[in-house]
């Protein structure tokens, strides 16, 4: 999927609250500012926004040393979802549909997401995981339970720190051992990292990989070989949010996305209005 | 006041709207916003909103001749609140307070702005005139009132089309005679220019000058002679809208501010709350 115009002010917008991360000398964050717009002027928006915003933050690395603006907010969103963990999980086995309830979980995580809005704060996330249940998934859920059930190989494609929490009570109805959770090779915006597996504990349930890059998505041509040769070995995706949406929604791989719609770009580009829970199947052109 | 970072990417969601007004051309769109983001990197931003917004606008103009791109906008806020003008001055006249009620209005009516929201809609600024009389106003209303009692020559600086309807229930409250109106000197976002009064019949009521400048707000040095005379000339200034307080708040004048506050920015300078309508005495610091 391409960049369109309405993602510069929405990547400016995060860019605002990273670079307050980083520092409070005003005169700094004036230079970043500065920085990612003259860069931005240059960038070819036929590529996809994770695409761009990886290269931003590749930019505030190499120029700024800034390296994870968001380790502090990941850590406290992986604590709340670890807090809920044990009444969640409940909640899933006394379902009378477990694994649409781990579902239904999982879209709700996927709302702990800097990207898509400034000041997140963790009584809204506690809200939407805890409203999760009634809320409707918007897409087709058996789908999803047929792909599961026919799946050998899973390669779960995860999207952001705190949501992973999440992500494991979907993985523990899915069964566990074929597998494969895939998060970022570097930190980008809350996207999960190594460090997020090992904080929520998903490293002792599965195996983790990382894709090798620092784009908020799956850029697969940029990926490592590990990332790549693991995607090739599994007869299914599974992908997390709209980063992974915007970079594989176009590739012929048997994928379904499970994300929560945020913006109205992915709204136009799913047809599900900003808000909505989805599972949808790719490719979606 | 200066350009804070927030008002980046609030700026350039602004420059995406204005233009898709302008153009369906998606490359000339990619352009434009590829030069803006140029263009600001560029910036002095210890100057104000105003004044970036201004250049910017300027380089639309000079380089793809994007001279008036909300024109039809401005033509359908100026008739939608004609439409209203009678049924509102009723409510003005039988009020027990008709300049009180009036400053209301004129306080609703600077909902009419375009720069601070994207896809204003008539309906939501119907709703916001028509429910104006049971919000509380922010700021002492009294002080407003004893200046204008005192006042010989009054300056009005208007701000948006539209708007400039509600603006003349306050002016035939005040007394026309003593009141000159200033406008824009050229099309900037949907703010009020010399067509504006002419569409609104203001023309007519009092004397009209433009400020010679094209920034969605008044800066003193830039604008015409004619305007600073009249400045120079007045002994109450009643200045409406953001733009106008983010160019005027530090002048030493007897100056008041008459907004709507619409943005997280204006609501830390000015104390109230964004959705405040708000009576403002300057200098603001």
């Amino acid at each position: 999927m391409k960049t369109y115009l309405d993602c510069i002010p929405c990547l400016l917008r995060q860019i605002v609250e990273a670079s307050s991360f980083f520092t409070r000398d005003e005169h700094l964050r004036i230079r970043i500012m500065k920085e990612v717009l003259s860069s931005l002027s240059q960038q070819d928006l036929s590529q996809s926004p994770p695409h761009i915003t990886g290269s931003v933050y590749r930019l505030l690395r190499n120029r700024f040393s800034m390296d994870d603006p968001y380790r502090a907010i990941k850590d406290r969103f992986n604590r709340l979802t670890l807090s809920m963990l044990g009444p969640l999980r409940e909640t899933v086995l006394n379902s009378q549909d477990p694994l649409l309830q781990a579902v239904k979980l999982a879209i709700a995580g996927n709302s702990i997401d800097c990207g898509a809005k400034t000041g997140l704060d963790e009584h809204e996330i506690r809200v939407e995981i805890e409203s999760s249940s009634a809320k409707p998934l918007e897409g087709d859920v058996s789908l999803f339970r047929r792909a599961v059930e026919q799946a050998r190989k899973i390669l779960y494609i995860a999207d952001n720190a705190g949501e992973l929490t999440l992500d494991r009570l979907l993985i523990e109805q899915i069964g566990p051992d074929r597998v494969t959770v895939a998060v970022r090779g570097a930190p980008v915006i809350n996207d999960a990292t190594m460090e997020d597996a090992r904080q929520t504990g998903l490293h002792e349930l599965v195996r983790i990989i990382d894709n090798g890059t620092d784009a908020p998505g799956t850029i697969i041509e940029e990926c490592s070989n590990e990332f790549r040769q693991t995607l090739a070995g599994s007869d299914l995706i599974i992908a997390k949010g709209q980063g992974n949406y915007e970079t594989l929604c176009d590739e012929e791989l048997n994928i379904i996305f499970l994300l929560k719609v945020k913006c109205p770009i992915i709204a136009d580009h799913t047809g599900f209005p900003v808000g909505s829970h989805a599972v949808i199947q790719g490719p979606v052109r």
